[in-house]
């Protein structure tokens, strides 16, 4: 942290198994940052404020009470406080209305983002609480296709600067899950630097390059490719990991999601966004990449966007 | 078991998870039966024989020496030897003539029956291990479609008394590692009876009623189900079966293997086959159930004939 630079919030981004908090000047400059694995669901629903206290204590310490913006899962049924989701289409002024505030015991508030709720979706309404954020720290001038990669990978459309509509895809949950506790986890070594030639192997597969495809079929080409001697243990958790994504991919094809020749943007932290890259190109898609603090980006844009609308009393 | 029945032999079908052996008489009769949860990844490579001794020592304290015949993953590379696979189009005669033997330290022997491979499958040649055997015991004089829901379930073909063509799905393993290990886990209560209501919705939704549906999109309506308070904890599971078993069922259509109006046999144990022949009706396919002993019919049928084929020295 710089001497001279006087902090002005604290942006929160607290979701299902991380805390990240960044210390940030007015102009929006990153002073300092702490991230840990204390996700929501390894704190008890009661013990949010004292968790978050733990956390900045240092910064409060240095700099006294400071505002908080959070969003993420904190904002949700198993958070801090439930935030009631908006409904898409949704742009920027529509969050701000929906935040909500609490105040905390050192006399500062915290400010919680809303997340959306994409209610077109069947056979139930989909879901998303922070990708919103990260999705206006991306921009919504422009119209676009963006996956933002993860436990659970959201694709979403952005048209006339609001964020339109939405899909989920359970990719990372199911790798996760597959690669730790199936009969792969047996077998597979563990991974140094990625094998790009066996992820790209796996895009082929799930894109049905000389087969149709499903992903319950596939998987199971991940032990048939073992005991063929194709695929070594060493290159089965990439193999894994190019074909769910490859399955993504080709979902949302099916789903209407892309046509080959556009571009997509990709938000994500950077060894998850160079695999969607790859796949992107695989599915003969124009990576474009997201900024790499889009949520900080999109946080600030909505805190700001509340304050000016208070302050205008609408 | 009757006094007076005389034991012919023991039928082992000994796989990844399970131990299961029955004492058989000449006629095919079943005189008594032991099953464990000791499937060959819980013995030790060199364990074999002792643990089946050690299981079926009141048979053998009572009858003496006995012959075994054994099939599944005990005669694969992690199990008690690795017996080569015979390759698909295959009948009985094929399966005889390659099973394996290896002598006993009571003076009877084991012998065990080979795994079957379909090499026309891409992206790497498919494999089945035990399944072979329900077939034949199922019977192929018939030709017909049939389906063997397990951990990795099996489609196969049976034409002009072979077993023609088959390709396997990671269902049941996917199924059990996303309820216990996914977000699911932490929210769903357990199943006492199915929730049948559940069930088929999530066919349902795994068939695309309302809306096109890939499996990792439509795992994601466990959770918004929940959200949207569509489904309660307790249904989730069966929920989630519905929406798997459905996917299976989808993706073996898309890959040729069903028309509607069909018929499909089912082998399984009951409340397996229950589960699929919901499915299969769903699919408008009209379920043909299996006898129960498929596995003990098919090793019998096949042992008998590796006997004959000995006796007159083929």
């Amino acid at each position: 942290m710089t001497d001279t630079a006087q902090p002005h919030c604290v942006v929160l981004d607290w979701g299902t198994t991380n805390f990240r908090a960044v210390l940030v000047d007015a102009k929006g400059a990153i002073l300092d940052r702490v991230e840990t694995p204390d996700g929501i669901q390894s704190v008890p629903a009661s013990g949010f404020e004292a968790s978050l206290a733990e956390r900045i204590a240092p910064w409060r310490k240095t700099h006294g009470p400071l505002p908080v913006y959070a969003s993420g899962m904190i904002g949700s049924r198993n958070g801090w406080i439930e935030v009631p989701y908006v409904h898409a289409p949704a742009g920027i002024e529509d969050f701000a209305k929906a935040v909500r505030r609490a105040a905390l015991r050192d006399a500062s508030s915290i400010l919680f983002i809303p997340g959306l709720t994409d209610m077109s979706v069947k056979p139930f309404p989909d879901v998303m609480r922070g990708e919103e954020t990260q999705l206006v720290g991306y921009g919504l001038a422009q119209d676009a296709t963006v996956v933002l990669p993860g436990t659970h990978s959201k694709w979403a459309r952005i048209a006339q600067g609001r964020i339109t509509s939405f899909r989920t895809f359970v990719t990372g949950e199911l790798f996760g899950t597959v690669s730790r506790h199936s009969f792969l986890a047996q077998v597979a070594k563990p991974r140094g630097a990625p094998d790009w030639a066996a992820f790209a192997r796996g895009l082929d597969v799930a894109r049905g390059v000389g087969a149709s495809a499903g992903l319950l079929s596939c998987l199971f080409s991940v032990r048939t490719g073992w005991l063929a001697g194709e695929l070594d243990a060493a290159q089965m958790t990439d193999y894994l990991s190019g074909l769910m994504i490859g399955a993504e991919f080709r979902e949302a094809g099916d789903l209407g999601w892309f046509e080959p020749g556009q571009e997509i943007g990709i938000i994500g932290t950077e060894a998850m966004a160079e695999l969607y890259r790859r796949a992107a190109t695989a599915f003969g898609l124009t990576p474009r990449p997201g900024p790499a603090d889009a949520a900080m980006r999109g946080c600030l844009a909505i805190a700001a966007m509340a304050e000016r609308l208070e302050g205008s009393g609408s």
